[in-house]
């Protein structure tokens, strides 16, 4: 790709469910701009403060020792008006009162159909840079924030093992990705639980409380009396973990007890994969609009940067490992296997 | 006191939930004994211990490097049998089987009661040693695995503060003490929460909805709209944290989530505190043994070890600390404050 | 005490090395300053910002979501002019000039001693808030940042456990507390190490690389062959750990590794019980100052906020807890035992 | 590769320094093996172990919950002797009596080494397993234990930040990775670190004490006075980070502390990375076994698990990333820039 003009102005927002990293992408942004001898624009509250026109130069100086921070600086939003064609038709009129010439979305899959949609009645060009913790995106080997989250979960299930050891009981820890495992899967995984409840799994046979009763009474027939872990994905209980322990306590006497980790998944400070993730991708963003590219998403694909099609990021789907998921079902944690004598 | 007999041969157990420290004080148990010429003899699954006669002996090699653990390496239960006449007479006659002289109970207020009802059938000495996350025994400044869950539940806090920051949300965070706020207060004091839903405060004069949504919307006027984070000690709203959370979202049309720590309070390496405090507290019991005292617990107050009556524990009540809960309530979170102008 | 004088406004500044929950004090003091309708002015870099004019006002709103970090947001450094007569009055006249009634000093006891220097030559009211991980000033149970220090010293020696005990070898790990011992007692005790060198036990009895040598052989003839982790204090051995390393691999075939922590345990994110002080202390000087009191230090005794004549804190002396020293070195590592033959 | 003969009994054994994630590793060797039907027999302090006909059954009771610990249950150690032929013949001899078919070997570039001489002088299938902090094994993305290396260095670099801020001064951080820059680069870069001296970096052009200065003083007056910090990795300035703070302090005034973290990277509960990369290459290992493969190692790419021969993981070099040094030098901390006026 040839360099189509000479960029001068860049805007930058974080948008959607913040994610660890965001930060540091951000100032990969400023930073790689400030090189190219580009200036930043920032808008905070998402695509919320493209409509109000709530924005700020950003400057190397503001992005000093803000990587190793969770959230974002310049705020995130859900910003559900930004749908409409109105909407779009007033940023793009606001970025082109600031004369910006490209925009840098931060975000999720709803953040880059954002993008897409304001593509459509504005010139700049616009690079998504993949920011979420739920790993759901196509064309990108990881995306930023969820390195973090798997680390916080995983965290949270050593803790509980320890004091599920204790008792030799049942927990259950109810995980963020409504629609896809990739949090739930790595995180079981990482922490050797001897359950997981993900979307894709429960999708192709649903597991009831009479499955998951047998499958605890085969573990300790197989392993002897011991604590047992499962990790469940939010939205694929009814009640989620909580109402799942009532049952399992009440129908089947098996003292059992529920966390719910929410949004701690998405603090903290970000695991170095993120930071390292963040900070080439940001860079990536601005190289590739000084390529004169426009509606992709800079990625990562073994240890390349890439260019993703905005629009497959979401059309596509990104599968759950294949490999970890045979591991985790039938190796280590057998659910059809005879008890062992030893 | 004077030396009443020699004591050859010390029993121990860990009860009721388990707390970290647990292992520290165990070490220092079997540590302390061995430098006094005495044997230990490990009982699992605390009291069922007793009745099970599951037990063996406990050297210093086997409590070499346990004390960075939380846990229990020989396990804790809660055993309701053991509250009958005929439970305690089996555990004084298995205690008198092994010519053990002494018992260690390492456990909250539901194990000193057993330790008293052992006493009334058993002639042997019962040092009480205070391992809870509660904090709710009298006579000690604090109990084994207290630091801990505050350190827990304040990281948790802290991450939900970075998220909670970025997108101007409410958040409940729901933590363990249904019967006592120590963890409630303390962690919300340590992390800078807005709110705080303590059973004390509860019992004195209950929130309700509409003066949550009062001090929320008076907090933003004060200072501007930001994030609120309110700690919720467990049992305190009817359905928790996620109940809370659903009705300030859907009464009120504010944005909020839940977490519930659960038993991740319970784990991970256990804070110096506990460590510190359990290995005193452990000597501590070693030597009240020596010193011919029984039911009393082992505690420490003001960096002092000293020797309460058992009953005193948990008849006598260990109330918050008020001038922490006047800073919290008066002057970092006030509720009445008319709005500032700057 | 009585209420001298309506006090309008409050000088506050960091000074020396900073010390995590410093932030948390700094907050505690504006938001109690607000509470009592005091102003707050800012002076950065300590005491040169007094010499210097360097201020600003601090409002609530600036310490929002601060008590989480360590470090200091109004910067700390040491200021070896302000030993001088002429610094002393120049900053008196600077506090005059701009209404300054009480000055909040938050440092160790350097900084105590530029405060009572100051006050020879400014009629202002000072109150000194204990801020130093080392916890060596008389009068308070703890000091700001001691708390977090012993932690990461702690969280280092149980990382260095694991990798010690792969290998059964010998660690040493160099901890801050030059002239006093704190930090490296308690996260020896906390963390289990097996030998501790300290200022206090330098000074009464110093150690020979014979007597660690035979230590370790005793050690090992003891327990078995494994691991054996020493912490240093910081000064206690020429050339520190990396010294002390060379010549126990050197000498005496030991292979052994060094390492140094520094400014490490100044760092992350305060200790909860930091974060609480620090409010509880940060309020207390409010308060002090509205009770008219002057040159003390606002301390923490047996969970009570108490004032002590500044002079004290660095004249008396703050001596180890005997009892710790006592279950470290006699009964969880004795030196003189005789081996066990089990 | 078809299935060459019936593999009944598998050695395992862990090699040279220990790396965070061997236990996960271990941990899938015995879990997959005992999934076809095969019996563990592990080997106690690497090959010191074969030599010693130290060793002991394992199966998956004894694996249970050891993932999240870093070191190695069955002990490591570096072993000169087995470099001499005798040596390969005794161990040799020890396998065929114990009727060993294959053995897995976990470790690094000298582990191999050893496992390829072991190979000229025993029948048996070999393959290895990459547990080294070091990254620098060819034919693999990442060794087991490199990234939690990277997040307790980027983690005390962060802490160390905290601090430097406060008194914007100097820090250097001492990291591991001699021969091989990885850690030193990927942490750089994680905690926004402004000077790295890397051993690939020093052979192309020694960094001296001035050309030091120089970039200090340059990128203050870039961005203004603030914190600066430094990532040195091991052996690569005489006398290490305490030496190159001594110089920086003596001869250009420049206050400067040294941290050395040493043998902490080794430690901790091991990365999920880690132990999900553990995880697939120890069931991988096995796979290989039972594909009748030997003298391989395996490895991960792209996601994917693969075979390498094991020479080639020492023989051929396994370079750093170039593009993150390109951000990191010429984007993120350029030297040659000149100063920004703004």
């Amino acid at each position: 790709m040839s360099e189509s003009k000479q960029v001068q102005r860049i805007g930058v927002l974080t948008s959607g469910g913040d994610a660890p990293g965001m930060n540091a992408a951000l100032r990969a942004v400023v930073l790689a701009a400030d090189h190219y001898g580009m200036e930043v624009i920032a808008f905070r509250h998402g695509y919320q403060g493209l409509l109000d026109n709530d924005h700020a130069p950003m400057r190397p100086a503001d992005v000093m020792h803000i990587l190793q921070y969770s959230g974002t600086v310049i705020k995130s939003a859900r910003c559900q008006r930004f749908k409409e064609v109105e909407a779009a038709q007033e940023a793009a009129a606001n970025l082109d009162a600031l004369s910006i010439d490209a925009l840098v979305v931060i975000g999720g899959d709803g953040s880059f159909r954002g993008a897409e949609h304001l593509s459509a009645h504005w010139d700049g060009q616009i690079i998504g840079v993949p920011g979420t913790i739920d790993n759901d995106l196509f064309g990108t080997d990881a995306t930023i924030g969820y390195a973090t989250a798997v680390h916080i979960a995983m965290d949270a299930l050593d803790k509980i093992r320890d004091t599920a050891d204790a008792m030799d009981r049942v927990f259950i820890v109810e995980v963020m990705g409504r629609y896809a495992g990739f949090i739930g899967l790595s995180s079981a995984m990482a922490a050797g639980a001897e359950r997981m409840i993900l979307p894709e799994l429960q999708k192709e046979k649903p597991l009831t409380i009479s499955t998951i009763v047998k499958h605890i009474e085969r573990t300790n027939a197989i392993r002897g009396e011991g604590s047992y872990v499962m990790v469940l994905s939010e939205h694929q209980w009814p009640g989620g973990a909580v109402a799942l322990a009532e049952q399992l306590e009440a129908e089947y006497h098996l003292p059992c007890r529920p966390c719910l980790l929410g949004h701690i998944q998405r603090g903290g400070p970000p695991s170095p994969a993120d930071r390292i993730l963040a900070s080439e991708l940001g860079v990536h963003a601005i190289e590739l609009i000084r390529d004169g590219v426009t509606k992709v998403m800079a990625g990562m694909q073994a240890g390349t940067p890439i260019a993703v099609p905005l629009r497959d990021t979401w059309e596509k789907k990104n599968p759950l490992d294949s490999n970890l998921l045979r591991i985790q079902h039938e190796i280590f944690n057998p659910v059809k296997k005879t008890p062992r004598t030893h």
